[in-house]
């Protein structure tokens, strides 16, 4: 029944979105049944006949990040220092989209912490992430853009320098305006061509 | 009434100490009246006698963290670079217990991202921090340590290596040991005194 498994979907989809919104206001500790369902104009019933627990809630809006992370177009820049650069310069939060996206996953961090399988997922991730910096670090020594040293130590450098540097801005915008990010992000980057 | 005074006095210190186990294994998404009230092995109604609201008990948990930061005593070592690192290292995530504070404080974050006075004091707690750091920046600065810059980029700069470093830790504690930690901020410092 085709017209069924579409409704089906597209009322996933309003879930989805539901709790995209709730995440991106109340965060992780905000995101329960009862709040979904307010957020969709919708009764707790139809929340729990897509989500049997808490915690599938949260495997979800997991899913969701990881799926919008990946649905994103990928900034166009040669590799070494340039791909270095345009792909940190694409997660900070620079607009008010990316202060919300990087807000939820932020917030992910307490829920992903409580649940060893959930924290296991993140430290997949970030290595995930780590193993993409690494690969421009590789390519800007190849290149002589930066000194040789240990790829894997710098790209996790990079990586802690971009993670706080989110963390911060999300707490005091006023403090972090987009064009002081990219310069902080720039002086980085140069602290690494000096080596 | 003295006696009850100090009665009342101790409960709260359990109900403090109940409230920091439940942050340091399900973080702030878990801390409600109830799971209070179980790690204590009470009634839920004795630790609503204490917090009126969620929101009561998730403002406790800040105080306690911040309290608990205050208390820690500070390292010794002389103001600039030296001073730098003490401060950084003693921070970072090299014992299990600096990994317990460091993860209440990482999942304090969503908590305190979704309600704006909340979040209003981690910026200003995150601002203190980068005060403190600015401090010993511009001491290496003086001393000849650090080659001149703009301070505050400097501080936001290292403490971003910082949070971002400790982050990681939590989610992959194996890829990251305490000797790599040290030598990550080893190599970060050096890069600093590069310039």
């Amino acid at each position: 029944m085709p017209r069924h498994k579409g409704d089906h979907d597209a009322r996933r989809r309003d879930v989805s979105a539901a709790v995209w919104r709730v995440l991106s206001t109340q965060g992780f500790g905000g995101l329960t049944m009862r709040a979904v369902a307010a957020e969709m104009g919708a009764t707790t019933g139809l929340v729990t006949h897509y989500f049997g627990s808490k915690q599938e809630l949260v495997e979800h809006a997991l899913a969701l990040l990881d799926e919008r992370r990946q649905s994103r177009p990928r900034p166009e820049a040669p590799d070494g220092m340039a791909g270095l650069r345009a792909a940190l310069a694409d997660i900070l939060p620079l607009t008010p989209e990316g202060a919300a996206g990087n807000r939820i996953w932020v917030g992910s961090w307490d829920a992903a912490l409580g649940v060893p399988e959930l924290a296991a997922g993140h430290g997949v991730r970030y290595a995930g992430a780590r193993e993409r910096i690494r690969h421009h670090v590789q390519v800007a020594q190849r290149q002589g853009e930066i000194p040789e040293s240990d790829p894997d130590d710098l790209a996790a450098s990079i990586q802690s320098f971009a993670l706080g540097l989110i963390v911060q801005v999300l707490f005091d915008a006023d403090a972090f305006p987009p064009e002081r990010q990219l310069r902080l992000l720039d002086a980085f980057l140069a602290s690494l061509e000096a080596g």
